[in-house]
């Protein structure tokens, strides 16, 4: 199956979590709207938004959906129900924390700009950053803790653990310094961002120019006003 | 198969998505935590928040995940794949749509008071009745139009209309004047939940006091001074 993928060209995005498990399965795929202009959305069932993904006849959309749909095909999800669940479950909870860490700097609306929200991105971020950041890594490592593996589901790797390798590296871009400090509290979940990083296909696609590096049209920012403000006022 | 739901026994929230399913399928249930005090999350596969259901040894969580798996059972859902994935793909652009409908009244933190957030959520109100609820109300009408039905599939019900039931009527309690005014463009939702309350099943709930009343600690939530500020500001 050769599937098509569309999502905007110029950031990793949502669509990242999309190509990091065709990648990693060495699927063959177009990334469509990276080399050519346009698209247009189906008429019939229409997604909401970008990614979708097509395969022959059938068009899914929702990254967590696409990637329900993926994982048995690449072999990134179990086949039975209850596995099925509870990976798609994990990933629901990445997606949930992915708008949290979007919202850091559009708190107000994500039609305006970044300028025109900054004193309230710096209380979000810094709620993000005290209240949100650590339970959602403190779950995750939890969940490693109790699979005794290497990764979320014990042994076989699984889409939501390249989803979670995402999250670490994108919040890692987004807030190097709180990411650096709290790092040492959750070594599974970087020991599982480390070795999603050195399974040889995904070692080869981010070394490559089809990792688009992150930027600041992307989900994750980089803003060094809202990474860690509430500590850098108590040294001041 | 006697299900039973954990859930916040205080509010609707995001366990009313799955209420609404069970009480429409005339399935067996129990409210768990309306009935007796606590609960703990399962070690095994924990979730990561509320609600969780649990159908014999199956615990699932997640509310749209949730869903999914009741959605065949119930006959909520298709049982074909590609129904069952265009099903989940509507409810989770609901479930999106719900994070957007919370944050108007919690745009900085989950964790802290309405009160203490009140000017960055007057911003994020009316970015939200002018942008956001006319672009998933469209969106919505779009679908129903092509499903050239009563429902989001055509003729059959499915969960996601249940949920777009719910949403039609939470937004209704939190912005009433901005509702009021958009309604009209939106015949075929507005139609649509019409239709979900004159189910026999669910209008004997909707009446029943298994139905929670909408409230100030759920997710929707009537704030007068949230309702259209942008207008009123014009009218001053």
């Amino acid at each position: 199956m050769k599937y098509r993928l569309y999502y905007w060209p110029g950031i990793q995005g949502r669509g990242e979590f999309i190509r990091l498990a065709l990648e990693d399965a060495g699927a063959e795929y177009v990334d469509v709207l990276r080399h050519s202009g346009g698209f247009s959305f189906p008429k019939e069932k229409p997604p909401f938004g970008l990614p979708y993904l097509v395969a022959g006849k059938q068009v899914v959309s929702q990254t967590p959906n696409i990637l329900l749909y993926l994982g048995p095909r690449l072999r990134l999800a179990p086949k039975d129900e209850a596995g099925r669940l509870w990976v798609h479950q994990l990933q629901l909870t990445i997606a949930d924390w992915l708008v949290e860490a979007h919202d850091t700097h559009h708190p107000i609306g994500s039609g305006l700009y970044y300028e025109d929200q900054r004193p309230e991105a710096k209380r979000r971020s810094a709620d993000f950053l005290a209240e949100r950041l650590p339970k959602y890594l403190d779950y995750f490592e939890g969940v490693l803790r109790s699979a005794r593996g290497h990764f979320l589901l014990g042994k076989a790797c699984s889409y939501a653990d390249l989803s979670l390798f995402q999250m670490v590296a994108g919040l890692r871009y987004a807030f190097p310094v709180a990411m650096g400090r709290v790092a040492r509290r959750f070594p599974l979940v970087i020991g599982l961002h480390d070795q999603v990083a050195a399974r040889p296909r995904l070692a080869r696609y981010l070394a490559s120019n089809r990792r688009i590096p992150f930027n600041q049209q992307g989900i994750f920012r980089h803003y060094p006003e809202l990474d860690e403000t509430r500590k850098k006022s108590k040294k001041t």
